[in-house]
């Protein structure tokens, strides 16, 4: 099973469209997959879930089982403040202790409405997924300018399309 | 004013106790300062102060006005999964927008139970703050092995002790 | 005394006449500078002038002492494989130890023909000049696409223009 | 073919000896291999086969050729001035263009006198060589304070033979 995580809570995001379009390119493969949106964590979760609280609230289990029993992962990654969401973060730091992610594999997809395509999220949580024992694939295709990009459900620039396929067929022999 | 903000909003935390060491070290300059404490954010914020809903919850607005107030900034950053905490960038990514941090000046001081002493959360963090506009100073105290080196409210680490104290110093005069 | 380096030892490099047209931006301001072209190193620097030859290749001393004499530098650096050019890591590895460039302040400006600007470039290149100890300006221009954006000796990219006079003045005011 | 790459043209490294260390454990498990030690890199060469010198000197080609032609890499990193050592990234600036090392697979092991086992010299290589197309194991061994745990050709901390055996066994399945 490959899940595809949607890196933000925010409601409507771009990054959850970007997960559906790779969502398809998995179908076309024949991969087995789900999305997990993080849009639907408890508001309340980084009260109620985390340290002294890990493992306590059943909503956030849910959605963390859902990742932590998957061989691999998808992350697309809104930038946020020149790195990942916190929100994301967060619910990392909420891992089931102490497996974590260790020995999965992951793709990361940086999207951006600038120039950057979150080159340094993708940077940051390379080194965050390391340390917790994930391998992450390369190629970490960099979706900037994603307004000019993406529209009716597809991404319509011809080089990211290459470079998503490209990581779809690596992380499926990953 | 000095603002020294404790990176996690876990309960009675051990980056809190250094802060408050922290500030001692201020008073004995006589800097004026104020600790801002994550943990006192309100448990729901991710789902009420973020996006769309910047600037709409009033408890989560006095604690960043206090930050945002400021001419300069500590950040006592615990090292959780080989970085930052996410709440401390989801907190980040609650400023008001578009003015952030730009123009401020700040020092990180990392702390960790293990050997890396925050190294990577900083490196993260510093990307970050310079990316808002914030420049950071270039001595991060690496508090590693915490449990080891603190004790009665007092860092026992001489080496750690210079290097805080010779971080005040830079601060004031940044 | 600013020194403006060149961070590469390429022939005629781009990154050289972005130095001369910085050089211009720093007169205007009535900044004494100077520029440090890495392309004057000697050829043969790597197997005479570090570790145990450190100090002992004298051509390489004229170049290092130029740097290390400044109280400010601006680093000029393009970028080469996802990050800076070896050869400019090579030439710190070589300065004066232990003092190196520590407490000076440096303003980082990267260039690339490609769309990140040298973003990585200049985030580890952070990492390692606040290892040293030596403070880094926050704003940190990309000059990305550059082969569209400079002629004639001239940065014609109104944005860029914007990025690199405010950097010039908060370098002289850091 | 296995290549463990020693990161330095210092004579005499620490990391020689660790790679040689390393090589008996890739050995032990049956696992084709060769040591390519930069020190053996011509002195000249970052004049003669960098940039428009690129593949004209026939020393260094000797010397990347055995990296190019190996399916899986292995670097022995010594962490100078925070980072990696300048001279291994311009070794890598003289890969044959365009493949480099894409689609390789590579190990990390950082090596240091100080506390940090070059923490940060592996997370800007893994930027770099993800940049290059080249997936790096999670496990990244940090052999810090290596006086103290190394000795008479052999590690002699237990925790480090674990990490570098864990490791061994990873990239071998990698």
């Amino acid at each position: 099973m490959i899940t595809i995580v949607v890196g933000t809570n925010r409601k409507d995001s771009v990054s959850r469209q970007i997960a559906d379009y790779y969502q398809s390119l998995l179908d076309d493969k024949g991969a087995q997959n789900q999305i997990v949106d993080l849009v639907d964590l408890p508001g309340d979760f980084v009260g109620t879930a985390l340290y002294e609280n890990n493992g306590r609230n059943a909503a956030f289990n849910v959605i963390r089982e859902k990742v932590q029993s998957s061989e691999k992962l998808v992350f697309v990654v809104p930038e946020y403040n020149g790195s990942f969401p916190g929100i994301l973060k967060a619910f990392i730091d909420g891992l089931k202790y102490p497996e974590g992610v260790r020995d999965k594999k992951a793709a990361l997809i940086g999207v951006s409405s600038g120039v950057q395509g979150g080159v340094l999220a993708m940077a940051h949580l390379t080194d965050i997924f390391n340390y917790l024992g994930m391998n992450i694939l390369a190629l970490k295709p960099k979706l900037a300018a994603i307004e000019d990009n993406f529209g009716e459900g597809k991404i319509t620039n011809a080089l990211y399309n290459q470079l998503l396929n490209d990581q779809v067929e690596k992380l499926i022999e990953f």
